[in-house]
């Protein structure tokens, strides 16, 4: 364990996730290009749509993951700034006109707002790239991590997600359908967080694994419940994005679905279910466990 | 060496260039999503970009610095794929409205036409990570291979060639800061995949590595000036996409700024210049050096 680095388990949750937020700054500023980069406009709009916003909820499950397996945090460090690099590239190409057409993110114009399109259409695409060399070269004895993440981002994760998405537009899907299309969309990068911090740490058992991954299920599912009761219940200006989309765009959501209350009481069932499997892993969860309230019970 | 791998040496250029060709194509139908696929239409639409068509010029330049690394092809396949599913996405971005507008590509409609413009954006994004995902698996031994494709493809690379040419519309570019842009527009690329498939073979020295770069700069520069030429001189039924499009666009090309016959007495300079770079590698540069004769001799 490297001094200085994993944070004593005392600290109280805000304070470690406000810390490792400051960490994953730092990461994601170092490992973007600056302003020497030959194409300027494009490291700019990079670093527009990656720094200084966001709740870092990716990063933060790499780091907590890690600690689950006993990582120092620097261990971690190009781990949490793949999974937010590939993010940020998401939330872009989603902003697009031919996507979602949104205006606001993050409390600010959305990069093709503050650019052009053609900009943020390349903007994501190097975010992509990004992120894996930052792993490839920060783990250079682990290629499969970069396997890890791929599988999460293509078509049997977060890019095929938004494809049921788009192609559920004006029909009206089950909790059953609706589900899976989370799983892919948002679940399966946050799984592969999961997946990628834990694997910084010292070898686990199957058994521990499979309890990793039965948490991350459950606490991506709970962040995506809690995501569309915020979509009704929030502002615009708490949100740092455009409120009230879903409804707009008639969207299935799980409070159309189960009405609020019972979107709510899915949540906190979500929640339990993420506890109860951190079980196997003993007192070293503590900050999954955390992140797993933070999760479901953030405002924003 | 694995039985009936290597082609034998004796075989000519068309017909090992064939035989790679449809090699590729096995491995492009074996490693895409299928109609198993969760989502059916993406997966569709990433099948309809990347089968069925295009020279192939960057598996060709895998397999052929694989042989000079003395490498059987079942070694480089992962490698070729990669960089061909790089290519394809670039392509599906490339042609979008946003960007070149274009609708005809490997002579059919583009993807965003056959499609839809969001599918399309998802089926570049999903190509990217394919191929991250298809490196990761079948060089597990060997992380920093995602390292090397990552940073062609990226903000020093591909991404940021493209972000230089959207950059230069309307402007007067000179002949290093066109050069600069192609290095990096489509050179980043074809140097990776020089370097991918000599990584599939014996350890190779400095010299020799360094060898292979300078040939794949000639190359890949020798591409981009033939390029430009066919745009002039062919037509679109022979290029399988529009001819003409750089004059329309009022682009700088090496025709504008240096004539046709200009442009054609640096395509063979270039041509000699890779040929001269692979003398340290001896015999085995054989494929190396008639790909050039190809990438500078073609008529699409």
């Amino acid at each position: 364990m490297a001094s200085g680095g994993r944070a004593p388990l005392t600290m109280p949750f805000a304070a470690w996730a406000r810390e490792r937020q400051q960490r994953i700054e730092h990461v994601l500023e170092r490992v973007l290009p600056g302003d020497d980069a030959t194409a300027t406009r494009l490291a700019a709009a990079m670093r527009y749509a990656t720094l200084g916003g966001g709740k870092r909820v990716r990063p933060l499950l790499v780091y907590a993951a890690s600690e689950a397996g006993q990582a120092a945090p620097e261990r971690a460090d190009a781990c949490a700034a793949a999974v937010e690099l590939i993010h940020a590239y998401s939330l872009i190409h989603d902003d697009l006109p031919c996507m979602d057409d949104d205006s606001l993110r993050r409390g600010k114009p959305t990069c093709h707002i503050a650019f052009d399109v053609a900009t943020a259409l390349l903007a994501g695409d190097a975010l992509q790239s990004l992120a894996f060399a930052v792993l490839a070269r920060g783990l250079p004895d682990d290629a499969d991590a970069c396997g890890v993440l791929a599988e999460s981002v293509g078509v049997a994760g977060m890019a095929g997600g938004q494809q049921l998405d788009l192609d559920a537009a004006g029909t009206a899907l089950g909790a059953d359908s609706l589900a899976q299309l989370h799983m892919m969309k948002t679940g399966a990068l946050i799984r592969a967080s999961v997946r990628l911090g834990a694997r910084c740490g010292r070898a686990m058992s199957d058994h521990e694994t499979q309890a990793l991954d039965r948490y991350a299920r459950a606490a991506g599912l709970a962040f995506q419940v809690v995501d569309d009761i915020l979509d009704v219940e929030g502002s615009s200006a708490s949100l740092g994005k455009t409120a009230g989309k879903d409804a707009a765009q008639h969207k299935a959501t799980f409070v159309v679905l189960l009405g609020l209350a019972g979107a709510k009481a899915r949540a906190a069932e979500l929640r339990e279910e993420a506890h109860a499997a951190l079980a196997p892993l003993g007192a070293d969860a503590r900050r999954l466990s955390e992140l797993a309230d933070f999760l479901v019970l953030r405002n924003r």
